[in-house]
């Protein structure tokens, strides 16, 4: 069998994945065949097979980046020693984030896997949970260090900063007037408004 | 022809229209036949069809019912005379509302129908542009009693109080851990030190 190099390997399951994500967004995981991933990676079936036996471990692919790349974001934010200026970082990336349409578009497909509790809902939901997780950490650190409100618990404190994110993403979806730029501002005086220690 | 009782012809309407909301939160707008609907309402396709000629007057009917209902609710806040305690209202009833199946099943379809610039989306998009309109008017009249901070700018704040209000029907969904009970007195101290004037 002919070795492959890892780099060219790794290239080719990049360019797997950004098409899968591609077709995913425009038609969903359901909606989309196997046929239309590989046209849009310029592909064969075969080839592809190589890297994902089937559309599932496609999925699971999708979802472990996903949760790879929270993970390093998260890493990246501990090192910031103002927990307040680390989550206004973390919102301002993923008010980004919800402007991309493919991102928003594949953030409504999973609220509708985990709405049916599928598989790919699960998949999903564990990275949801894992968020959570870390953002509650960081607010446990700055509630610590005196810069986060300490009478917030951080749990549900995580859950709406989670809910804002989620919101975003409606907006950049429905509202038309809905720009990054504009808006950035006043969610991060939200945020801020909501963490601070009051003042006094 | 006979004629019909305008209270049993409201009934009779309110009976289809549940039967229908049920139903495509269920399987979704395109999904549901018209025949599914009549199953649900336990009537004839020739009886619905006095009613409503086919899916898409439905469709018409509860978007119209939603900004009805939006309507009514924001004439009622116009009466508080504390703008916060009226925001507050609002979002404690969006709060007990995204925590009903279907109400966020619904919610995940229109977004998705909105995502694809369909007739359908859009009929919810101008309910979504009211929304805005009457929350943005709501914290102006808030602004000139000086209960609000000045410094906000009425549609980007309205904008972000709506994100909420999605963000809320997100975790509703995604988020086995959220309650209703135990997550409101958060959002409602977001909210309030979001709209407060600084103190001083």
């Amino acid at each position: 069998m002919r070795k492959i190099d890892p780099e060219k390997r790794e290239a080719k399951r990049r360019q797997i994945l950004d098409a899968a994500v591609a077709c995913f967004a425009r038609k969903g995981f359901h909606g989309t065949s196997t046929n239309e991933i590989c046209a849009a990676a310029e592909m064969s079936p075969g080839n592809l097979f190589h890297y994902f036996p089937n559309k599932s471990a496609l999925i699971a692919a999708i979802a472990e980046e996903d949760r790879n790349e929270m993970n390093a974001r998260f890493a990246r934010l501990a090192e910031e020693d103002d927990a307040i200026a680390a989550i206004e970082t973390l919102a301002t990336e993923l008010l980004e984030q919800s402007a991309d349409p493919v991102y928003a578009r594949i953030s409504v497909e999973i609220a509708a896997e985990t709405m049916s509790n599928s598989e790919i809902g699960s998949l999903f939901a564990d990275n949801e949970a894992l968020i959570k997780t870390n953002l509650a950490e960081l607010l446990k650190r700055g509630i610590a260090k005196g810069q986060i409100d300490p009478t917030l618990k951080p749990q549900l404190a995580a859950t709406w900063l989670i809910a804002l994110a989620d919101g975003a993403v409606g907006r950049a979806l429905m509202d038309p007037d809905f720009k990054t730029r504009t808006h950035a501002p006043v969610l991060l005086r939200m945020v801020r408004r909501f963490l601070e220690p009051p003042a006094g």
